[in-house]
């Protein structure tokens, strides 16, 4: 397709610009791309890029240090909390967080879909566990509100936006243990109450960057907690012990999300994401409400700005729905594998001018014959 | 110090081409580099570039083909052992291995130098130890003999190649237990015995590209060892029946390693890494034994091909030839924080004309006046 694509487009540019609506891993805004591949380039004197030298020297320090600044920035957080930059992603974080931080009392999970599910499912071999709120019973479509919560509750999990169900909690849950929020599909997509969360974390590849990073922000209090019976490489009090390099770093993520961060400090911060992200799925929600063809199933309190979900009327018509928009160049269109239908993601790289695309297509493919 | 060098470029280039000496993550062939810095280039058609896709979509999941299809031929593994694609670095194995493979019996060790040291030190908390073989007495200088193994003996470990202390083993040791190679800093640096080994692991930033990807290759029996009582991100069982994708894997390391992977095999494969590698330290070690004012602490037996580890009779010269050394573009030489001195790495990637521009340096700077 990318040769005649090529062919194409001697005539008439506009037809093959390609927009990566993919739910992860996500593109990166092109600038970013391009500092990456400068990065890489083979300078005149052969001298090592930024992948080639020790993470322990000056010139990667350089980038560690960039990247905790924005992270702290972003986040606005103090002292109070830790900044920790692991690897894993954020299944490996489900395992750790009981382990670390539930050695005694229950562990209580918020459950609002595929992902929240999971962290439960790698949690129970390790923790008392207890779901205090779950919105399976509506298919996920809705959010759920916190029931009782245990007396001895270690903390109180919640997923704040579920990539495949494309439900997002407008806000963090409130409760009287410390509350931990899995952000890894909407991190700095708008300004956050971090100062109110006891952790926050998120895996890079939706808009902090390319997959090999985990942020980890943990108020310090918590960081006791972890047991002296864990390996040090699963305990959360060596990683801040050992200012997260007990080993080597996944150097090229960190790399990424550091251009990643300073891209978005460039562009206005938070406000200006929130801004640019509240715009786009407002436009992309629009087009499919004004059209009968499409479905959205999420009730509409509880629909992600990041990832748009939707069906046609017609089920047996997706597949060339999905056919035509490929060929269209909007990619990364196919609902998760678990949920079948179309999936919409708009993290922070998306441009204005990718949803104006699809929301031609999308009007067009609604007014066909 | 770049800008400077592009000058005297221009006069002289052999003067200012760089050398990367350093213990890792370490210098990738340009060969290697260019293509991950064409992957990144934004093309015309902004297609997204392989690091901005699903890893699950046919495009990632081509370089995951090529990148197990090339391990298993360097390997020469056939069916017995199952491939396992893991991040989070050597570390995340010390304690995994143990956790997995000595749910019952003890985990056994070889003591040969900081890597060993601390994969026991990960190992200790979640299972019985015994170290029993250590070359400590002698400062890791030479290598351990394997004693008394417990007849209840889950495994024994030993690190192939000792990065800091530059000590290396020519064969796996023999036991009756399975036995466990950490090979981060020496695989694919020649033919090895690997179908004879239970497991085999190595972090990538050495030979195999970039941090990020740990390979582990296991004998498809101990698979069955895992616990039940695992959360499935911690269990090698789940690892497999996931196909290394429980989750987003670290796509820049497994697209670098493809890449390494291949140009190894384009050289020649392990014979001909084996005839450069040999070269390599035997012109190295040859000419710090030509000069008096060399010591090389290593037993002859144990040297390492990949680490040459030295110092200079005169101490407090050592941060003076550092110094000059840099300024000749020879990088990375600076011994290892734990043991100081120097350190030359010499990975896959080193061609011999950096040896010999080393070489020619160390030459000078022992006849100096």
């Amino acid at each position: 397709m990318r040769d005649s694509a090529r062919v194409i487009a001697a005539l008439d540019w506009s037809m093959t610009q390609i927009h990566n609506f993919g739910a992860g891993p996500t593109g990166l805004p092109l600038a970013v791309r391009e500092r990456l591949a400068d990065a890489l380039q083979v300078p005149f004197d052969h001298a090592p890029s930024l992948l080639e030298v020790s993470h322990r020297g000056a010139r990667f320090l350089e980038v560690s240090t960039r990247l905790r600044a924005g992270l702290r920035t972003l986040l606005g957080l103090g002292d109070s909390h830790e900044i920790l930059l692991m690897s894993g992603g954020a299944q490996l974080q489900f395992a750790l967080l009981p382990m670390n931080l539930a050695a005694s009392g229950t562990a209580t999970y918020l459950e609002s879909g595929h992902w929240s599910r999971t962290a439960v499912a790698q949690a129970r071999p390790v923790s008392r566990v207890e779901i205090v709120g779950s919105s399976a019973a509506t298919g996920f479509t809705t959010l759920p509100a916190v029931g009782p919560v245990p007396s001895d509750a270690a903390y109180l999990h919640y997923c704040g936006n579920e990539t495949i169900h494309g439900v997002q909690f407008s806000a963090p849950p409130t409760a009287e243990s410390p509350v931990i929020a899995d952000l890894s599909s909407e991190i700095f997509s708008r300004p956050y109450p971090f100062s109110e969360l006891a952790v926050v974390y998120a895996s890079a590849q939706k808009n902090l960057g390319i997959p090999g990073l985990t942020v980890v922000a943990m108020r310090r209090d918590l960081l006791e907690r972890s047991p002296r019976s864990l390996p040090p490489i699963l305990s959360y009090r060596a990683w801040a012990e050992a200012e997260s390099m007990p080993n080597t770093p996944a150097t090229a993520a960190w790399l990424a999300t550091m251009e990643m961060v300073e891209w978005m400090l460039r562009e206005g911060g938070l406000p200006a994401m929130a801004a640019r992200n509240a715009a786009k799925a407002a436009a992309v929600y629009a087009c499919l409400d004004r059209h009968d063809c499409f479905e959205t199933p999420v009730a509409r309190e509880a629909r992600s700005s990041m990832n748009v979900v939707f069906r046609l009327v017609d089920r047996a018509e997706e597949p060339e729905f999905l056919k035509a928009a490929n060929a269209a160049g909007l990619l990364g269109l196919e609902g998760h594998r678990a949920v079948g239908g179309m999936r919409v993601s708009l993290y922070n790289a998306i441009e204005m001018s990718s949803v104006e695309a699809l929301v031609a297509f999308l009007d067009a493919y609604a007014q066909r014959g």
